[in-house]
């Protein structure tokens, strides 16, 4: 008898032989429902709910009656409120009627969820590793198949969408029969791309984490996932043990071409201190790191290089070559990375020398190549990473910013800690300054001053965004020497300062103040990047932006309307200027919950143009025109107000 | 200008346009000449001859002038001699006018070799791994591809076969950099089948080795081989270092079950032995282990699985499910064998449970599946493995003839070592016997007595059908009590004997003899054999054999007309029967040197059919009818004259 069965909320529907089950039907019409025991009835993940009633969109007739009896599996499984509403386990569900069937959101595979991003995405979960449970035939002298052939029929015949040519680890291999008879036949395989066995193991076991981390020169961030829902459950982050060998990325090449084992010690460092926040990761959920059966790894190109034990000599050299620039996928084992033996560890592809893999993380989690619209995404660090371009071309160049936007080579400088002043405001008429540390929550009051250790990135571009609109500085960075104020003075050496906390306001004993040669600082900063914008956009053939992304912790923090002031980037509504703080790690979160993402990143990696922006021809031109605040020639008409009521 | 040019003696031709090397020119006529240093005049290789005078075959007129000028390359290659010939380096020569050219043997690429097999055979030369020699492009602000980048296009754009899906093992990528500029970007690449980079080396560098390894239950048989030429270098055999463990498979396997470590330790072994041979066979040639870029193991399934660490508890049990049956690579450093860190390791595949890859290998060397003829290959250990069949259709078998015919559970039996009695005869009318003892080269002699320990397996058959032709024992194995001899008495244990060897000639203090519950181990391995060989002849549908081939070292040392006289095997012209000796051996060189040998063996391991003759319905009456001498129903029409004259 052929009978009528339509899945809801999908829609979709068809006729069928009476006597399947709802599960095999579902696989027929490309209906995912979880199964991960396999049909067996013994996870209780099918779930799903019988209609009753006369549907006219779909001109039939459905009764709860329309399938085979309740099973005992069944009501051991279900609750006595489920079997009331009609609910049912796919696997055990004969049709014998015209039925239609509501799938509830949690009986889907590949559910969308949603990420803890700065900006919440919906996103499609399909993880590299899955997990599927199986029972076999024990042996006899008849079917005498080898276990693997064994375990592969079974994979092959329960999950239809598998294909025959799956391998088997080395490692797994070596186990493999042992633990087909632990649990008589019964058995959980991780499957890595549904091609490769990673790891198997005794009766059904659901498990399967992953772990995403962004390997910065400063800071490891991990993020510890269910790849099963893509829920984020942990997060742990440390500082990057390498820092002792330099705070920059120069410094570890160099250690490493110094010493003949330096790259080897370097290496063993990080592994470690990956191993440690895993291990404290799992710990905190009560799991195990054999648990952890994926990993992705972001990081600019000089940290993934030491990571990955690859000799970086050469990236400190011009033409600054990286070894290798695709993604790759390694045995974590191969890297004494201590997660399930079998897994792979996979690095996000490098675009271009200093481009690195965390520049390619943001564009996956940005996607400005999927837009029409023209972005641009920059990441500041030791040098400024810009990305320009759209769904027709992109674009990339790497500007030797310098550290300066950091709080290196900045006279009171620092990173961005504890006590470091991060905001400043300059009265117009008294040219006294409010500044905010980190650490506290407020600005400072008359009864209540802050006292500071230094001066970082964000709190550098707003003194001397505010130094500009309050005419202490002109348009070419020079002090105003006609200006009185205390604050504004020489120092020992005889350069101009403006002086931004006294001494018995600081920690260090000495008063914090903003030079010339710090105003000279930033402008060869700014310039080296707006000359790269620049030139991306000369390339693209065009002369605006759309929309500019700021990436990394430095864009988290940075008063925008300032940075525009400064002339840091191009000008653009500011309503249209994001921050999305660590992009790097949600794409490497991305890519650890969804294999697409890693095929996007080959496809940027590969198709992105970089361009040697210092090479250009124009680019002397480029640097010198943006020396200026905010330009010699380009007109800012999105902060025209502001500009306007600079004094002359 | 076009020119017509021919390549002998291979009678390619084609038009080309003048101006190309012969080299370009050979590669595009498909005409496979060597080139390993790329084509840059440095290796040599690519010498041909060029030919003068009216070829009226063709229909042109050959000028040695209608090339470009002999180059200061060449002028340092070829020899006054060759140069006087017209011998020129294809890579530096330049066709400007008609021309005929004759590649000479050496200058092919996949030359056939003659493999140092107990016949000789023709054999195509394609190993898995090549080297290719390239130079590259140095890295400028233009160009800035990845090293690993600049390597793959270098080897595709050189060597025109080659494809762009190029990989690299990972430990070679970590040192890919450096290697790349310690002989300025000119390197040598070892490619394993053409699609993964498994070792870098600076400058030219040819040479390339692999080694074939037989891994039996007592002997370990190593073979170093040329992968350039196919030329074996050298050999090496040592004891199996776990015979410590037991003599036979079944004891290695309990150790492991009863033995925590016993795997790890077993494994260990073999791997350390493995180890010490190839260093002794590398050091003989002055080359290093590193230079090792492939190696190809066969064994039995158990050896198989304790070689590659593989838990074999299961072997043991009836059905003896292997883990694994498919031919496997797995990287060497895995296994922990020291020779070049990217190659991998082939272990050929299993047929099915205790019909070990052996035995594919055994196949492979004697092709019996390219034959029109219905051959039997037999291999004699602690089991009989049959295959039978031929271009159509093989079967396999698995036969438990028990240890007997190696001399064990024989009273006086021994392994085939120093002191063994081999070969027996015994004259019809005084029934004295006479026997070869292995170590000397001479029958006994009145004057010259050799003292023997024991007897192995060939003396053992050789004994038994001499009892059997002089009527000392009868079709059905008992002792003819008629017969009166002082060499025929019972035993302590009042069983009937026959003695071999008197207390005086042994160095056991005790007489030697053939008992009659020897004959009975005999008839019962014997007779096992034989069931299965007929079944496999009833499964394939024919009641004949057309040859036998006797692989394995026992093969090697019967008597084919004393083996066919107790009835080892069916009938068969003695001239189709053939020793192979160490068969096994020969497949893992050929499969070493041809990777379409590998090819075949899956085929072969995946199509054969495996009998599992004692669970045959007619397993028991064949094996009831196997137990005469030399069968109760069987005709030996190739024996006849014999048979017949054995006395009533």
């Amino acid at each position: 008898m052929q009978v009528n069965v339509i899945f809801q909320p999908i829609g979709r529907r068809g006729i069928v032989c009476s006597g399947e089950t709802i599960l095999e039907v579902s696989r027929k019409f490309g209906v995912d429902l979880e199964s991960p025991c396999g049909g067996n009835g013994t996870c209780g993940k099918c779930k799903v709910k019988l209609e009753k009633g006369f549907f006219e969109k779909y001109g039939i007739n459905s009764d709860t009656n329309n399938v085979s009896p309740i099973t005992e599996k069944e009501k051991e499984i279900l609750t006595k409120e489920e079997q009331l509403q009609n609910y049912r386990l796919a696997c055990c569900t004969k049709i014998t009627g015209d039925i239609v069937i509501s799938v509830p959101a949690e009986s889907e595979r590949g559910k969308q969820v949603i990420l803890e991003a700065s900006k919440s995405k919906l996103f499609n979960l399909n993880s590299a590793v899955k997990k599927y449970y199986i029972e076999l035939e024990k042996p006899t002298l008849q079917d005498y198949r080898d276990d693997f052939t064994r375990v592969r029929d079974a994979l092959v015949y329960t999950y239809k969408h598998l294909k025959e040519d799956i391998v088997i680890d080395y490692r797994v291999l070596t186990v493999l029969s042992s633990i087909l008879r632990k649990q008589k036949y019964k058995i959980t395989v991780a499957l890595w791309m549904d091609k490769e066995i990673i790891s198997v193991e005794p009766g059904l076991n659901e498990e399967v984490y992953g772990v995403a981390i962004d390997i910065g020169t400063t800071t490891i961030a991990a993020s510890l996932c269910d790849l099963s829902t893509g829920e984020v459950l942990k997060q742990a982050s440390s500082l990057n043990p390498q820092i002792k060998y330099g705070d920059d990325v120069l410094s570890r090449i160099s250690y490493c071409v110094m010493n003949k084992n330096g790259l080897e010690e370097m290496h063993t460092l990080i592994i470690k201190e990956i191993n440690k926040l895993l291990e404290q990761m799992v710990t905190s959920i009560h799991a195990s790191v054999t648990q952890v059966y994926d990993m992705v790894l972001v990081f600019n190109t000089a940290m993934h290089h030491i990571t990955l034990n690859i000799d970086p000599e050469y990236l400190g050299q011009s033409p600054f070559p990286s070894a290798v620039k695709h993604g790759l996928d390694i045995k974590s084992r191969e890297l004494g990375i201590n997660i399930c033996k079998g897994a792979y560890v996979y690095s996000l592809p490098i675009e271009a020398g200093f481009v690195g893999a965390d520049n390619v993380s943001v564009l996956i989690s940005e996607e400005p190549y999927k837009q029409d619209k023209l972005l641009m995404a920059i990441d500041i660090g030791t040098n400024g990473e810009i990305d320009f371009g759209n769904n027709e071309m992109l674009f990339s160049t790497s500007c030797a910013t310098g550290p300066a936007l950091e709080g290196a080579q900045i006279k009171y400088g620092m990173r961005a800690a504890s006590g470091a002043i991060e905001k400043v405001k300059i009265d117009p008429i008294s040219l006294e300054p409010d500044f905010k540390v980190i650490g506290e929550d407020h600005w400072n009051t008359i009864n209540s001053m802050q006292r500071a250790k230094g001066i970082c990135g964000s709190g550098i571009i707003d003194a001397i965004a505010e130094m500009y609109k309050t005419g202490i500085i002109g348009t070419d960075g020079a002090f105003n020497k006609k200006i009185k104020s205390h604050r504004i003075r020489r120092d020992e050496e005889g350069r101009m300062e403006y002086v931004l906390a006294w001494k018995q306001d600081t920690y260090i004993g000495k008063d914090i103040s903003i030079t010339q040669k710090d105003v000279r600082a930033v402008q060869l900063a700014k310039s080296a990047l707006y000359a790269g914008a620049k030139i991306l956009m000369r390339k693209r053939g065009v002369d605006f932006v759309d929309g500019i992304i700021l990436a990394g912790a430095f864009g988290n923090y940075i008063n925008k309307e300032n940075a525009l002031v400064i002339g840091l980037f191009p000008d653009c509504d500011l309503k249209n200027v994001i921050n999305v703080g660590n992009a790097a790690g949600e794409g490497a979160k991305m890519a650890l919950l969804n294999i697409s993402k890693r095929v996007e990143a080959d496809e940027i990696a590969k198709n992105i143009q970089f361009v040697e922006s210092a090479a250009e021809e124009d680019f002397q031109i480029q640097f010198y025109d943006a020396m200026n605040f905010p330009h010699s020639k380009d007109e800012f008409p999105h902060i025209k107000h502001i500009l306007d009521s600079i004094p002359k």
